[in-house]
């Protein structure tokens, strides 16, 4: 047993997600540092570092010496649900693990869909060989991502080294290979007319919240060759108006879904998601946040800072990810 | 109207597909050439090229000026089936639309695997909200090819964009970029411990009928990290012992399967597959023939060999692919 670095004490504050797995996992990246775990900590003048999700309100704000906050995850929103968060850089995960597990998670469901995983699924329940002749191919089908960030151009690359068309939407003027990028309010009219197969993964923000109505889905092309779109949302349960998507699942304006998130986690069990023919509901597991390949490179991190060095992959406030 | 070229008569011989879809890209690629549908034609001796699927047995031998034979798929041992087959050319389908396609299954079917889809599925129709939090990463997995061939080499490059470990195993030796290559029978033991999930992409041969068996599934590897090989078989049904693969599933040799392709297409409705909830059936839609992307250049290839150019894509009689 080595004596507790003093420079570098970290706060553990995390609701709604195990605390064991990411303790065992700062004991062998960081056997040197004390990692203390809330409640304990409170108001700890030795602690520099928060590795946070979703902390309770009010806490990090009576810690005197925090220098950064570390998000578990890639989104932030639930770092920004305290009202008191203190003023210092708050770092996100940008990792290939979390990257490459989020782009097999868009495939598979953009495949699913594609490729007829539903139908072909309930024709085995009913013992039914029917091979669709119509099967259109990749190539004539275009995936529209929301959100050209770490998650949203890895899986562009992904899908178009499958054979698709892509196509994608940010807040800002993106240029990625082959794919055919909107921005901003002004492109979102032509990027949802643009693609068959939609993928959402923005962050949740004040602009973003609730985005995923009534209202986007009647923007969006009917004319393509799946008819209405399907869409797949990665990203945050605040980004989508529920009750909007049922009503458009049995109106016609969106022909299926596939959900990794709600606006209440775990889902409901009188949710009518659940049981909807054309829905498919993962719970939360698109891409996990894995301690193995995620505290190394925070610690590194925390090591570099305290030499001075700058934070990266930090949150932009203003724009709230 | 123009005259009938008489340089290249065309038969067109098969059985369990519709014929027009054929008939009406023929009339659109190659306007000028007649194409006559067995039963007309027989003996015809102004018929250069026969097309076919399941060819009726001692059709083509009658022909006395049959310059080639074209097989409307990938695999051709629904040609060989012909007791007297004449000693003609077998072109068989090499096409980046069906090789790009079957890539697409390879991956969806990999991916609904690796991503726990039969495990999701199920606890949405029982309302379960259950994360897998031991979900393991692409790089965690190796899928085994069987069949480096047009469409082994293609999954193997897509699922390594994907993030998956590619090792495959062949007739003859092949260096495939990232691939841990095998061959032979010789190297089918080290193939078999290589791998987590084997997808086929074998030719039905002499050689390769009913290899997928106890004594094969046994020499897989079950000490990796799914526990007991997943298995998809998107070859050909006459690889597979069916009575096997059901065991090998019921006692845990295999840990689940998804089969395209059957000894009996289609499927008979009593067969135990249809309901077993190990295994996914789909209705041999792997990767489709379609009029429009193969006739075009099948057209090409009568041209030019009437000009006297080699004929390419040919099949090997004495391996049987
Ligand atoms: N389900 C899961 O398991 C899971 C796992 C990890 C992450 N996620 C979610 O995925 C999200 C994306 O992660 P990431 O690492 O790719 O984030 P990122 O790198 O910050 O990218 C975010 C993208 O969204 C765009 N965007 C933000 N606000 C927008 C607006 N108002 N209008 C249009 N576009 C907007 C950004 O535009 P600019 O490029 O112009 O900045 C950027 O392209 C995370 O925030 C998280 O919520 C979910
Ligand atoms: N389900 C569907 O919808 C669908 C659609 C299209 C095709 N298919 C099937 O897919 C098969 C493969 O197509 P392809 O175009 O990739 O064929 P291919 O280019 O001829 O490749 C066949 C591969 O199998 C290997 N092979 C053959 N006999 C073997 C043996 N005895 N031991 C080990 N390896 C052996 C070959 O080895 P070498 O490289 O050493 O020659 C080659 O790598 C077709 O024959 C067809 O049955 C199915």
């Amino acid at each position: 047993m080595t004596e507790t670095n003093d420079t570098g004490r970290i706060l553990l504050a995390l609701t709604g997600m195990p605390t064991d797995m990411w303790l065992d996992e700062f004991a062998r990246a960081a056997p040197d540092r004390k990692v203390v775990v809330e409640p304990d900590g409170a108001a700890d003048p030795s602690i520099r570092y928060a590795v946070v999700w979703k902390q309770r309100p009010a806490l990090l704000s009576k810690l005197p010496s925090l220098k950064a906050i570390f998000s578990l995850g890639a989104g932030v929103d639930h770092v920004f649900r305290d009202p008191d968060l203190p003023d210092v850089p708050i770092v996100r995960v940008v990792s290939p693990d979390l990257t490459t597990r989020m782009s097999e998670y868009v495939a598979w469901q953009v495949l699913d869909h594609h490729r007829l995983g539903p139908r072909y699924r309930a024709q085995q329940a009913r013992k039914v060989w029917n091979e669709d002749r119509g099967q259109k191919a990749a190539r004539d089908i275009t995936v529209g991502i929301m959100g050209l960030g770490e998650l949203g151009r890895d899986a562009a690359a992904k899908l178009q080294a499958l054979g698709f068309r892509v196509s994608g939407w940010s807040r800002t003027e993106k240029q990625v290979e082959g794919v055919a990028c909107h921005a901003g309010p002004e492109g979102l009219g032509p990027f949802l007319a643009s693609a068959d197969i939609f993928v959402v993964l923005l962050p949740l923000t004040p602009d973003t919240s609730g985005i995923l109505d009534r209202s986007l889905f009647e923007r969006m092309t009917r004319r393509g060759p799946l008819g209405a779109p399907v869409l797949i949302n990665a990203g945050r349960g605040g980004l989508q108006n529920e009750a909007d998507i049922l009503a458009a699942l049995d109106e016609g304006l969106l022909s299926a879904v596939t959900l990794d998130v709600f606006q209440q986690e775990p889902l409901a069990p009188d949710s009518p998601f659940w049981s909807h023919p054309a829905v498919t509901v993962t719970p939360h597991a698109a891409a996990a946040s894995v301690p193995s390949s995620l505290i190394g490179p925070m610690v590194a991190q925390m090591d570099a800072h305290d030499r001075g060095e700058p934070l990266v992959n930090l949150v932009n406030r203003a724009a709230g990810y």
